[in-house]
């Protein structure tokens, strides 16, 4: 019965209802490994340095409402249904109250009879959810604005398209099964329906950045290993210094959250496929079958970039993907990379639609991802072979630490 | 070694090059199940009866050549690749021939280190490349077109977009694993490169449809079971009878074959959760925790359209979805159904972009699916909640059982 204790509190409708057709799925604490439940409650939100799992379903909705009290109640019923769902539970009753057939079920079952597969929800809330695209503060919630929720700058070659970019709210579903992850968004979806809408929603697989030391690296499709210098869960120090926001650091209701930065990068694949092995090497800056760097021997081992080869140039390129994107080169700032692959069949034109949805969390984005994709952005040799195609930016508040909590209480009391 | 005796033969290129960098992938004899390799070789083509897999990249291909001989050049090179990859082996070194890096991958390195994971292809050939839409014969096959393969006709509500539609030759790639199935057409696609171009390609997850008895019924994104009554691979009889072509059914290259049919299938689902569970019940015919048929009381008692309610009405309406595909009234013709779910983002309206990608085997759909979908488009309770956006179909020739042999052999030869 996990993170129910509260549930009558918050409106039976998304909660433990008692009835004739309730499927709940088998127990999380019998269930095998890749099956098992993450804890919903705690400092910080699930799914940020919980080590990646396989599949990713992204939402962005839109607030269609200027009522402040409906979306209250709506993140309360959202908690409510996320701890269940992400214990193994339906979202509620599949039928409706003491069986009553005559109502639209509470879950949409197609997740009955499946573990919970380490499903994470966590909720991020953009710049525009405090003040919208005509400046009106909708929610009273404008002074409240952390400063480093600060809209990001148009980068070098970006190719964005406003219609998968931004959202009042996020929710990024991870699980070891998409079909867990996709049930969790559209129950959320159907859970809001009048309120939010739709704005843009991201599948992908194959999770692309370990963030724990316990997991091997992935590849990205490029067929090179990405995350090799991520930062990881085990980082502790680190994480209080680059991950989390500290006490002190702007609005208190941030402290302990983190901020996101999306970005759908479409690679040109079939480009990239007829590049040869060497230039795509370099490019990186690491080799591509053990994915070390091009000044080492293995995987692990840091890049020197100050090492030459036998031809007297240096062994990582000047304009290499690896250097660019080092901690060293950018003032010790660095992100927790949470990214996957994705391929949304084909783009009209013979070749797959296919890429990176690159998430990244960070204290202060504008210490961190801005100066970071800036110089990215100008200098990279990988940029002939990537588009950026979306963006978005959203402040994840901190963990909730009780069943009478709720997301953004920390934002609305 | 699976495969590999006869690559030699069919050009090094995509065969088993020696190098300085080949990382195949671990042996699969050594792999737990999920991750195990279904075999290549047979008389009938892995995929079709092989216990559905996880998940789907379904890949349409149009040939942009009028050159025979490069056809079928390609249709050897992807025969020798395939049989490496389904074995859990790249399609080729990442490195070139003798180690010089000085040239493309021959193979894009995204499934380095991961097992085989159940990896099936399976390749069919549209109407299309018999005779194109301006009726040529570009390749000399056009008095091999089979009967059975004759155009769908326009079903009512049909919805269909010609370009994720139709296509030269298909490739449908399933695996437990998206990273290893995208890996597997992404390579076919980089293989092809100036023969074929991707004319459409789609995503699965959650196989809705088992084919075997032991495997659990699985659920579509409506939240029912699908697939209880599909024919499976135990059924030997029924499957000669209604799956694979037999010897004398027309063209004799086709023999062992069988008929593919594809429907993208846009669910509803908005409208659909919020339908009461009785509606969504009556609709389907079944309820939907158990699955079982309005007129019983488990999964797999067999339906009786003749039952009656307390009410004096048909247990199982006369529109709903399982009375109309039911073999019992469509002359007893079945199909062996193999879709999967899918959500494909947003749809720009605030609602998620999901349904079911229909996948469908057969031994003649001038028998099969043609009167079965006659029947639904006209009458299923269904319709309401769902649209026909594409539409595929395919000759699937039977199984290649010697290493020197190729898919479609037959037609060519």
């Amino acid at each position: 019965m996990i993170g129910l204790a509260g549930a009558g509190a918050i409106g039976a409708a998304a909660a433990g209802v008692v009835g004739s057709q309730v499927f709940d799925r088998p127990d999380p604490a019998q269930a095998s490994d890749p099956g098992a439940a993450v804890p919903f409650y705690g400092a910080h939100q699930a799914g940020i340095v919980t080590p990646a799992q396989d599949r990713l379903h992204f939402v962005a909705f839109d607030v269609i409402t200027d009522n402040r009290d409906a979306l209250v109640e709506l993140l309360q019923k959202w908690t409510a249904a996320a701890a269940r769902m992400t214990a193994g539970k339906d979202a509620g009753a599949i039928g409706a109250v003491n069986g009553a057939p005559e109502a639209a079920p509470d879950d949409t079952g197609e997740a009955l009879g499946l573990p919970p597969s380490g499903l994470t929800l966590t909720i991020g809330f953009g710049p525009t959810l405090f003040r919208d695209a005509q400046g009106k503060d909708r929610f009273g919630i404008a002074a409240k604005r952390p400063a480093a929720l600060a809209d990001l700058p148009k980068f070098a070659k970006d190719a964005l398209k406003p219609e998968i970019s931004g959202g009042d709210i996020c929710v990024q579903a991870c699980a070891h099964d998409p079909q867990i992850a996709v049930h969790a968004v559209r129950n959320l979806a159907r859970i809001g329906f009048g309120v939010v809408s739709v704005r843009w929603s991201q599948l992908g697989f194959g999770r692309t950045s370990s963030t724990s030391r316990n997991q091997q690296t992935a590849r990205n499709l490029f067929g090179f290993k990405d995350g090799t210098a991520n930062l990881k869960a085990e980082d502790t120090k680190l994480l209080e210094d680059q991950l989390w926001v500290q006490p002190g650091d702007g609005e208190e209701w941030m402290a302990g959250g983190s901020y996101m930065v999306t970005r759908k990068i479409r690679m040109l694949i079939e480009t990239w496929d007829r590049t040869s092995l060497s230039e795509q090497e370099a490019i990186v800056g690491r080799n591509k079958g053990e994915g070390a760097p091009l000044s080492g021997a293995k995987e692990f081992d840091e890049p020197v970039f100050s090492a030459v080869g036998t031809d007297g140039q240096p062994a990582i390129a000047a304009d290499a993907h690896v250097r660019l994107a080092h901690h060293e080169v950018n003032d010790g700032a660095r992100l927790l990379r949470r990214g996957y692959n994705f391929v949304d069949g084909s783009d009209g034109l013979g070749r797959l639609a296919a890429g990176l949805f690159f998430i990244a969390y960070q204290r202060d984005p504008r210490k961190q991802f801005v100066p970071i994709q800036t110089r990215l952005s100008r200098q990279d040799a990988l940029n002939e072979y990537i588009r950026h195609e979306s963006s978005g930016l959203f402040a994840c508040p901190p963990g909730i630490s009780a069943a009478d909590d709720y997301w953004g209480r920390g934002l609305f009391t």
